[in-house]
């Protein structure tokens, strides 16, 4: 069996459970005051060339319920794609943790949010009123639930938008790091710089084991985000454990390898596929995931082939790279689908 | 140093950050739909002699509050002890996870609830009104907070009064294996043969490292429990890195040889302050916690020897023993408390 | 200025505030427990042909919200239109109500939810699954909130594809009365007797004053339901205040003549209208709302000749009939309407 | 039967009810976008002298738990007295309502919080810790719910303590026109020129019918609230019904002279009492209510003689004064518990 079925069906990097045993020598305070969690402060500090808190928090879900709830008030509204996780996975935890918070989703391509038309819906909301909530976060994901990265002037243009209403800005970074590996820009300039508020940090999905983190840029939501993650049951009494983890994820620029990794060889993939025209992505290849519309008879050869991937619909499937997939993994792919995927003739003799 | 502070200063047990190594192989299914989240369960069942289902969590936090919020309405009302975990020091996450869920303390000796004033306490709320919320749960604490154990009768006559009404049973567990270990009788006879519903099962302050568990013994909590996790984000996507560190914990009774452990060094230790008639424990030494009253000065020069310990507040100081204290370690406390403790005969003239 | 802004512009019927004198003689117990509101229990069963539970609450909203909460865990998700007021107007009271419930939205025409793409939508949800929440219930707004109503095969398409998946059914019937008008039905037939568990029953909109109500009809759900609506804030210390007010709405049928009266007018100014060419209408009128797509200058015409009214959107004016509102108003509307509409012909010349 | 019950037993004040007739002549904007609600603003800032901003809500349940939601975080303590209603008599609704608010209950006498016992508390919980959630506010009961009034003096005290931990006050003024009677000073005096930020201001008991209100005294909360109010169900369309019965409440001191009618009633009662040895009060009677310890024979023949009233306990009976309580009434029971009363050298023989 050859596994594109998903980021967090992956092995960890070998270095981050290491750094558990390197972090079990001794005795240590609860709850984060030990050196680990003072460490990740610096290092995360360094990484984005800013005073940020990290907290580590133990899945993707926590953080983006989490980090929403502390944008604004639970009467809020917090504009999403369509496809964001938050809206479509999460079993609606934004809704749970915001206290009756409010996700309003916005049209875009390839699952990002479209600035014009986050626009046009702030300007139907007039300030003021109660019938409605108050809008008060605009939630990005990055990269995008269909696989695509938004430029930095993408995300600003968003921010525009939102800031000049006095929304807060969340990014959702499940797959940060992909995304970061894509734009080649650094991580100040993906986020804070270009006017993020408060990020989740995925690292689950690229060679994590047990931990995510929020980072938080703007310095007041931190004191109140600490107890609401305590309250949450997110706050490890043997936090060194957490902290340990997101140390070794970073290190080195291992996470960017191994995102890397991943996004070259979902690119190869997609290359390969350039030449196929009955290939039809769902959105461009930019960073580890493939969205490609393929008839389930296709699906079905795939799979005797020995591929496991997610059907996402009856004609539309998901294949995910992951840090630990291999060349040789993708090529095969590449080959099965080549060779199975009915020729553009064919297709428009069916339909 | 000498660290008694916390259980959760302690190492993990090396075989359980060892297991996370051996699940590193392959690829796995996630959200629990993997191999080690499966044999979970079948372990689990065989120790607690009963089909359980096991929902691993991150935090002790996150187990009381959502095997609480499971229990009933979001207008219940929760009976616990004064001094019970969820009622000082979890930030109220049961109000939060319970959705307005209401705790109301019980009092009794040594952190239990006693029968009979739970009995009073339901009484006083007439069945049908609507002012004070709806009686729904217990929430027994076993080992106590204050390092006491239920014996088994004790937790019977505790459900008997709380059943006769409907209310469901939730046993706070932090310190199961302690309260086991103590009790020398079976998983089963400690929880749900003696009526307990639902059980948050400690591991971190045991040796774990990064997971505890809620276990369901009444089946029809399960399946809505299962969605609350999801919510809350408690499910890993990369679950079986949590499912084999419990499966590592409970392994050929690692867990109650740790219990055995921390519960002899304090049994030693006060067995020894027996002779020192100025030693005056604030609840009898059943698990691996004391509570001792001290003057202050006392205090002062056991940190000045190097102890480590927790004031928990002017005159009351607690020591913890932890799996990884030693028999050592023990006996250094003892000499030194036998030391500075003031004789009786200089107490009283002191009073 | 004549006013067709909204029916909550509207009067109260007298005959319901003077109830309120008649019911201010002695003194009565509080909190329900008096003969007010046992007698509003007797005269809605009656009038329901079943025995259900009636709670006052001071808004629809609360109706709504409360309604809803009752139906289904805290995880679920409720179905309803685009539309609806619960979507739209309620600053998102269902999902705080119903902590952290989600509403999904499923089209239709003039704000129904249409049954196959309900069943569409339950059919992508696996049973089970935990990423999404729980499929809990569904809820019909009749009439709609564009005017149209449900018939009674309508609701009973709707209700089989929800029960069929264990979904409960919610009628938020903020204008029931005009939508019962309509049908001719009974009110058995328009609600339980189709399938309907719970219902908003609406006062207000129809020469009501100051309370709605919460009919159930599925008598497992009252008694949670009346210690929720205790915590809401919606249980009045004097209640017989409210419960004299919903007698004298429903006395000798009073109600349905207010909703005939003002469904008559509508139809009226609909019926003038079919001869205009020009005249667009947004959905058919078949309650006391008439949906009419203008251009912004007809608008301003209408408005400077003193009428009032609610611009939807540049181009898209909503007009209410209330219980008050005489047939001569109604009348003076379409004259002034059929004047101020550009001819057909104009309006062809200008697309 | 003589109704001595409670305050919500009693008739609504004629005028209040003639006032919602005076109401209903024309069409308004609803939402209290009314002349009425306007007019209420600008009578109660003239009566406060300061600019408040007054929400009419349907109860006092409401009044207090939207007020202290909006006080702090959701994650914050707010401290009562163990008796006070919104601890015992509102089904958690300040849990609720607050997404998880703790209530912590502080000593005092008489229903009263101590400043002292409540700055002991505070000193018990570090700055910055997390595992307690955050103090955020104090609701002080006035009158309190054992029939004592805070002196000016008193709340101050209170405040004084509180502020110094940036703690917002709220008053629950339940009974504050009785309060108020009792004080002589002024509303302002008694509430913002003390330290209140936001204020429960009650009708309801004292001659209201259907609404209580929230005073907003500190400007910053209001918006905030005007959304959280109409989100819970709180905003009436038809509000004008609701501003107008808070006109009629305070017209040409209506409310004052209403709640010296009880009072006074109240004291002649207690005063009658005081040559009665056997009487024993459990509070001083400063407002309209009478606690008063009796064995249960003599509530036996209390009732027998027609009398009705609450029994708190087997030996504690509540006597209240409604504004329509006549001096006759109070001097009937009077005689009665004179002759019922066993004689002190009975009482002191039974004992």
């Amino acid at each position: 069996m050859i596994d594109f079925r998903s980021d967090n069906t992956g092995r960890a990097a070998p270095e981050i459970l290491e750094a558990l045993i390197q972090a079990n020598r001794e005795t240590a305070l609860g709850y984060g005051g030990d050196d680990w969690t003072a460490a990740l402060q610096r290092r995360f500090s360094e990484l984005f060339e800013a005073t940020v808190r990290v907290f580590p928090v133990a899945t993707g879900t926590a953080a983006n319920a989490l980090a929403l709830a502390s944008l604004g008030p639970s009467w809020g509204i917090v504009y999403c794609s369509e496809v964001a996780h938050i809206n479509t996975a999460e079993a609606n935890a934004t809704g749970f943790f915001g206290g009756g918070l409010k996700l309003v989703t916005i049209g875009g391509d390839h699952g990002r949010i479209n600035a014009a038309r986050l626009a046009e819906a702030l300007a139907g909301i007039a300030p003021g009123q109660i019938h409605r909530g108050k809008p008060s976060a605009v939630s990005l994901t990055q990269a995008t639930d269909l696989g695509a990265v938004y430029t930095v002037d993408q995300i600003r243009a968003v921010v525009d938008v939102a800031k000049r209403r006095g929304l807060k800005l969340h990014m959702d970074g499940a797959r940060f790091a992909n995304a970061l590996a894509r734009l080649g820009c650094s991580p100040a300039e993906a986020t804070w710089r270009s006017g993020i508020d408060i990020m989740s940090f995925g690292a689950t999905k690229n060679g994590g084991a047990l931990c995510d983190a929020i980072v938080v840029f703007a310095s007041d939501l931190a004191d109140g985000l600490a107890v609401q993650l305590r309250r949450a049951g997110q706050v490890w009494s043997k936090m060194r454990f957490a902290s340990a983890q997101l140390i070794a994820y970073v290190e080195n620029g291992r996470w960017l390898d191994m995102a890397r990794s991943s996004n070259a060889i979902a690119a190869r993939i997609a290359a390969g596929l350039s030449d196929t025209p009955a290939a039809r992505l769902l959105a461009p290849v930019e960073a580890n995931e493939i969205f490609l519309e393929l008839p389930s008879m296709t699906m079905d050869r795939l799979e005797a082939d020995g591929f496991q991937f997610y059907r996402r619909s009856q004609s539309l499937a998901r294949f995910v790279c992951r840090f630990d997939t291999t060349a040789a993994e993708g090529d095969a792919l590449l080959t099965a689908l080549t060779r199975h995927l009915p020729s553009a003739t064919a297709r428009r003799a069916a339909e």
